[in-house]
């Protein structure tokens, strides 16, 4: 029987596909079974501090409608883990993010971690794990959201970035955004610079699928 | 297809099916396909610093021994994570350690852990991970082996040891030995103590079946 999910979706999307595109990815390759809701009125979802404060209640708020609907489990789709220690206070059933997911997956593959991200600095979710495992953080050149990766220029940015990491001396790389999953860049990376790379989603999935061998 | 794993066992075992305990776990609940093998002229296994230095280049070179036979990945099946560093450094495939993946679980699903073993202190691969999560290492009273937890007293005493811990405000508890897991501890706990539990060979099973999507 396979697991119901309840994912958050910490941007407000009208479009149902948009919505549901994570958690697509997560039923069509982990045969979980998903419904994704999002957060109201933050159409630019969280890009700092005050966004994030405001969408807190919200998520929680999201995360007790799904514990309402006997989900097995919320998943927080957003590599800032944003409201995951408030949730986990809040309902009773497991509350699962991407950040902390991916770069706990990072740090059973590796011991000197490099993240790509498009955000200006890494997410300190997942900078809070990985401490000392921590060797540095790229924002590839040109790409501020996740559109700018489809650019064939910035995709080469990209190749570039994870290049510079592993000439640090990074063992594995992992991604700071789970905007970049959708588009295959974890592939597009693993092929041409030959390093292990977490995504951030599929990190999640890892967990999510074998959840009850935990709880 | 599935996943073509060495298993290396860090003690001596002539018995065959002692031997292949671990793997057979891995086998018959996460559908991996396992060839176990133990170093040798160490039937006390690792159990100080001395015994740990001792064991290192054997495992390099059982590690060694894998790759040539073309095995997908390579597994220590040991929380203290012996040699890990070391084989990855020999060998091009991944290796995964059974101490980094628990303790790795465990942060994605917490954020304080505590741990219960059967050695004199935690784990120092686990607790290098966990870090500032960490938050205390029992071992149960009358538990200085695997055997020890057969006796019921001694259940008990894992019992107690767990609610100490969630007393302590653990949100989750990784068991720090590998010997835990055929005797079904794991179960015990969560089912008494309803808190989460990380099983170090599970924790691993849960890396090693998708290593796919990270290499």
């Amino acid at each position: 029987m396979s697991l119901n999910v309840g994912l958050i979706r910490v941007v407000t999307l009208e479009d149902e596909e948009l919505l549901n595109l994570h958690g697509r990815l997560l039923e069509d390759r982990f045969g979980l079974q998903v419904e994704s809701k999002c957060i109201e009125d933050q159409p630019e979802g969280i890009h700092d501090e005050a966004t994030e404060r405001q969408a807190i209640d919200k998520i929680v708020s999201l995360a007790e409608d799904f514990e309402g609907q006997s989900k097995d489990l919320i998943f927080i789709s957003c590599a800032a883990d944003p409201a995951l220690e408030e949730a986990r206070k809040e309902v009773k059933i497991p509350v699962i993010g991407a950040g902390s997911s991916c770069a706990s997956i990072a740090m059973a593959v590796g011991s000197r971690v490099g993240v790509i991200g498009i955000t200006q600095t890494a997410p300190v979710a997942m900078k809070k794990i990985l401490r000392d495992s921590f060797v540095a953080y790229l924002r590839p050149e040109g790409v501020n959201n996740t559109l700018d990766l489809l650019v064939e220029k910035n995709r080469k940015n990209v190749i570039d970035a994870a290049y510079k990491l592993k000439d640090l001396g990074c063992d594995v790389i992992a991604l700071g955004c789970t905007g970049m999953t959708t588009i295959g860049i974890a592939d597009h990376i693993r092929r041409q610079v030959d390093i292990p790379v977490v995504d951030p989603l599929i990190a999640s999935a890892m967990i999510i699928s074998h959840i009850g061998h935990i709880y």
